[in-house]
């Protein structure tokens, strides 16, 4: 059984699960079968969720996304809550919920091979998963994440993401957040809006943009080719976003030039929205976006001493390389 | 030249160092001739302090342990200091200090495997280049690092560590200063201390332990092994420590132990002292330590978009585990 525990000082949390050490690592030797393939949906949990030829039964060949529990779940909800606490340590029970959400029924291994249409089917599952557990009494977040390839933390080939939801509000969310309240209360305006209007107005640090959605890298984005990716319209839930197949064009896109300019495929994109229960101004101030990350080996002593990053390739100039990918 | 850049809404800060993408990679093709070998002194920046044989000049061989600027370094103190922001974007110069260590005049690669002697002499430099510095106007902070092996980030095998020192206390250290400076204004005693007193009657993280320092398992451990080292006695300051004798023979056992247990030589240390001009809550809240960070894969799309931690074995599995290679 998983156990949260908070670092005392920092309020960090670990999760202590020692269950995910018998995983499976794939990558150690070539699997005989791949469990997440179509055919073989006996090999996994039962499905929670799928969006499949009509017809088809839950559990069987005819899906085109599929989400089932995680066989080595990090956390599971079919424990009882619980929370301890003295003066320097504090645990909880390993609650939460943790689901692999496989992103096609071959075996690609690139989710920017994908087609459109099937980006979106992903995209699509994504908003109903997160939107399942908003009213879960325990749950403060949802997070989706996807990590491709072995430098990148996969364990599995087959194309997949994940989605973790957590009785805590995630640490970097919560530094964003509490900047994002700060700043709406000063100036009420949402702050992410007021940097997408400056960043498209410069440009030189944009990559691609469409009527609904804008790419650009960070002005202090951590590695080489980072890029982040916003609704141009205030929006705090991607849960709300109905622009799914304008959105699955910019991320493939972008996908697509990372992968191209940092020579490499391995990558983690992560999806930040607002908690869930959040407050009005926290729904105000904050505005849901994709962090993509190529997988470049990103933390030595340095980073883990200090949580500075040190980044080779300016921005702006990341920037230039990817329009130019995406254009050539 | 290098930029050092902050995220507006998290406070986090990247040092965008375009220089640093043409340093040599080691680990790519086995080098003719180490630079960091004693012999080799003209392929490397002048020296800036070492310990050596009497009678032997600078730059010359002769040296037990030689400190010189990195050649290409993320930061530097030859350039004006200035800083500039508006409300969404806060840059500045690429000022602060970065050097190596070289540990050993010999081809080591290993730190474990130097003289007890030898590591009393690397610690004592580590002293000398923080105390080196702590008066300068614009350096709010010196971190000592090290990161063995290619997994763990090094670009060179020959055992070195690193010194950087930088015009804003490190975010890591913010955090564990802040909860810090408030255990100490509410109960006058640093939480450090307290937390020491706790893990050394319960023993099960405890590692090892003499007159000077304890060694255990962190109770929120992030990573397998991971260890933390403090000296028993309060101290803010590793700059001021004079037991370096007792802390080389815990420091060069536990790494050993913790080689032995994750089965691998790559891994990261880290310094955490107070930051320099710290004020008197600061340095009566804070307790310098060494964190001991052995180099699993460490960081995927989860730890990324969350800043929680998954560590597969539980903290107080990995002392017994740690305690039984020592004594073996």
């Amino acid at each position: 059984m998983s156990e949260w525990r908070k670092d005392f000082l920092t309020g960090r949390w670990t999760i202590i699960a020692p269950e995910r050490v018998n995983r499976p690592y794939e990558f150690e030797e070539e699997a005989p079968e791949c469990p997440f393939c179509e055919g073989m949906e006996s090999c996994t949990p039962k499905e929670v969720f799928s969006i499949r030829r009509n017809g088809t039964s839950p559990d069987q060949p005819g899906w085109f996304v599929r989400v089932f529990p995680n066989k080595y779940p990090a956390l599971r909800n079919d424990i009882p809550f619980w929370d301890m606490c003295d003066e320097l340590y504090r645990a909880a029970g390993g609650f939460g919920v943790h689901e692999v959400i496989v992103e096609t029924p071959h075996h690609a291994l690139d989710f920017s091979e994908l087609s459109q249409e099937q980006i979106v089917r992903v995209l699509l599952a994504y908003k109903e998963r997160l939107r399942f557990f908003e009213r879960e009494k325990y749950l403060r977040y949802g997070l989706i994440f996807k990590n491709q390839g072995i430098e990148a933390g996969a364990s599995m080939r087959h194309a997949h993401s994940q989605f973790i939801a957590t009785p805590f509000v995630p640490h970097t969310v919560l530094e964003e957040l509490e900047g994002a309240v700060n700043f709406y209360r000063e100036k009420k305006q949402c702050p992410f809006c007021m940097l997408l209007v400056r960043e498209r107005e410069k440009a030189v640090r944009l990559i691609l943009e469409n009527d609904h959605f804008v790419a650009f890298v960070p002005y202090a984005a951590r590695f080489p080719f980072e890029v982040a990716l916003f609704p141009v319209h205030h929006s705090a839930f991607f849960q709300e976003e109905t622009h799914l197949e304008d959105l699955a064009v910019v991320l493939s896109r972008v996908l697509k030039g990372v992968r191209k300019c940092s020579g490499m495929s391995s990558f983690n994109f992560v999806l930040h929205v607002a908690p869930y229960h959040a407050k009005d101004e926290e729904e105000r101030g904050y505005h849901w976006h994709f962090e993509i990350l190529p997988a470049f080996l990103r933390t030595a002593g340095f980073e883990w001493g200090s949580g500075f990053s040190i980044n080779v390739i300016r921005p702006e100039e990341a920037a230039q390389k990817l329009r130019l990918c995406l254009y050539s």
